[in-house]
């Protein structure tokens, strides 16, 4: 049960003219579910991404980068679930691109207009024949109203499919931004065993969509961590069809790009905190904010320091209010200067240290009452600037329980 | 059950003439068992110590660097288990500070030869009443052959006492080298909720044992990782008594210094892989060696990602060759400039990837029997260096398990 997280009904995403997708089984693995997704979009759709900074990326994500720098133009994307071809060396990139290739053919467009995605185990060889042999029937199934299904083809260790939409009006016209993400370990930033895919019908120029997609990124999957791995696969995209009737946007000082960027960094931010409510074995979801820093980046280091020791995790799985585990936590991830005698935290509204000691009116049944909760917010004061320039940066994560190592002990099985 | 550790029986532990060691029952939580020990060193003993580099250190290592730094000479340890007597602000330092005056007025020596240590509960004020009452106890109690009480009682989470000798016949003059330490979680260079304390009754000189430390602590705890949380309370002491009947050790090209460091190593690297092997839940004893990188950081960084990751951890913990994580931990890791296509990696005899891609020659049920293993060894070719120069790292981690949620989701109740 992912935390305080209720998975879209399928009339809730909505669809976007242009896109059609359609999901059949392939048996990549033996799951007796839908595992290939085939994404279809009009001739005139543009699209750009983030990818994983693993330096082991996997197959795929090397054919999508080539294939988008080679063109920023997309007809199609076609996931497949159960196996990552990740760790498979040349035949990797062979099968990736022959993957691309069978869906160019089926659809009569350039491969380099096809992203081929991947996700599941690492280093086995990726079954291509059927995968190839199952196109044609996700093609069969594509349709408008297919994102709550598409959701569900690409899900691995998920539990619940993951789905977001916003319509907003710009020049009097609704557009629509509608999304769908996997992922739920091997989460952090830049960007987690992790695919989304965001689509608008707003006509979108390319230059400014790379752009918008590395913000969104900045605002959502790169704030989201469940254990501190970063996968070979990750990968997000937006693709833009340009099929409502507004003039195109081009430029950072159009008015009317707020509207559009906001939209869809709403989206990727439900999402990104969908997969780590998501998180495997999460019980509690829990932000961590880090202000009082001299740069984003030292706040940003402190608060995924917190987030990724294992001993605050299990404190927030045991709902024990032992703070001195992220005491101790914010003390190895600190710049080399901290002065302890300037950090203050809060649980919640609760403030625990007060500038550097146990704050004198802390009591534990009040730390204890936050840390029941499901939802946690850590505060955290550096005290390493004043003013109101100072920097600050969120995370978000969750706990770890006995049930992320028994579905990480047992994943392949 | 520790891996492949069987603690040492009382004997084993030599005595190292000028120090005697006393253990008595404070009270400190709630346990029924001795939880404060006093270590005595005769008069003439100096001593050298290498510390936690977390930013929040607990005030007793404050007040240890103080005192090793003022007088380089050393009367007398005190621990208590129980209380880490960290991010308690000014009173920790307080009451850290009237333990060693407490004991150095039993002793009848400046405050400053005394070293107080606490390991346990980080946030809670020390009851350091209990503590000064329980002095004369431990005093009385205090013997030559007291090695083995004194591991027992400054273990927390350890589920048995380590310690280990060494004896070596320096000038003809037989030498002892005897160590105890504690810690199982929160284990991570620099040092771990590590507590190590080694004694020799070499006569060295002052500014060559904070070498001969440095260096011990570089090869033995600065490469065990349980799960990569440094502690605010690590400490690693080592005092020479000087009462061996040789000429004192005073250079670095002394032909006597290689046996009495050999010895110290020895003993540092045995209590270092009895603390992972005592991980908190561990199952396996796991080696991570990565070679062929271009600086020996570069390894480390490498080994410790792999150590570290909570998805290698558990597929460990469940002998499951998923080798891909291993994979992927290492494309984390990994410096920005690696080539995939050069790095290799095996599983002990077992050659899994072969530069960049899965060994033609790897089988299934080949990874399966190594990872049935309790003990096994990693070895990672980088790749990035050729010839006999090339850089490497050792370090020694344990699983993931079941009983590590378990030990620290329960661990103040």
């Amino acid at each position: 049960m992912p935390v305080r997280y209720v998975p879209p009904v399928p009339e809730a995403l909505l669809p976007v003219p242009g896109i059609t997708l359609g999901a059949t089984a392939a048996h990549i693995k033996n799951w007796d579910r839908n595992d290939v997704l085939l994404v279809v979009c009009d001739p005139g759709t543009v699209a750009a991404g983030v990818f994983t900074r693993n330096r082991f990326c996997a197959a795929p994500v090397t054919v999508c980068r080539r294939h988008l720098d080679a063109s920023g133009r997309m007809r199609a994307l076609v996931v497949n679930a159960g196996n990552a071809n990740a760790g498979t060396g040349e035949r990797g990139i062979a099968d990736a691109a022959t993957t691309a290739a069978a869906v160019a053919s089926m659809l009569g467009c350039a491969m380099q207009e096809v992203l081929p995605w991947s996700t599941g185990v690492i280093m086995e060889p990726l079954p291509v024949d059927r995968l190839v042999a199952a196109l044609p029937a996700a093609r069969a199934a594509a349709r408008s109203d297919g994102w709550f299904d598409a959701a569900r083809a690409i899900m691995t260790t998920d539990t619940v499919p993951k789905g977001a939409s916003r319509r907003v009006t710009i020049d009097g016209v609704p557009v629509t931004v509608t999304g769908i993400a996997k992922g739920s370990g091997m989460i952090h930033p830049d960007m987690a065993t992790m695919l989304a895919f965001v689509a608008t019908d707003a006509p979108v120029e390319r230059a400014l969509l790379s752009s918008i997609v590395k913000e969104a990124a900045d605002v959502s999957f790169n704030r989201a961590t469940v254990d501190g791995d970063t996968s070979t696969n990750d990968s997000f995209v937006v693709a833009a069809t340009g099929q409502a009737r507004i003039a195109p946007i081009a430029r950072t000082d159009d008015p009317r790009l707020p509207a559009l960027s906001g939209a869809i960094e709403a989206v990727a931010v439900e999402l990104a905190q969908a997969i780590v409510r998501d998180g495997e074995g999460a019980t509690k979801f829990i932000a961590i904010r880090v202000e009082g820093g001299r740069s984003v980046d030292e706040c940003r280091k402190v608060a995924f320091g917190i987030a990724h020791s294992p001993l605050v995790k299990t404190a927030f799985f045991a709902s024990d209010p032992n703070l001195g585990r992220i005491v101790c936590a914010i003390g190895n991830a600190g710049p080399a200067d901290l002065d302890p005698a300037g950090v203050s935290f809060w649980l919640d509204d609760v403030l625990v240290v007060d500038r550097g000691g146990r704050s004198p009116g802390y009591r534990e049944e009040d730390g204890q009452r936050v840390m029941k909760e499901d939802e946690i917010t850590v505060r955290v004061d550096l005290g390493r600037a004043s003013g109101a320039g100072s920097a600050q940066a969120t995370v978000w994560t969750c706990d770890f329980s006995h049930d992320y190592v028994s579905i990480n002990a047992d994943y392949r099985s």
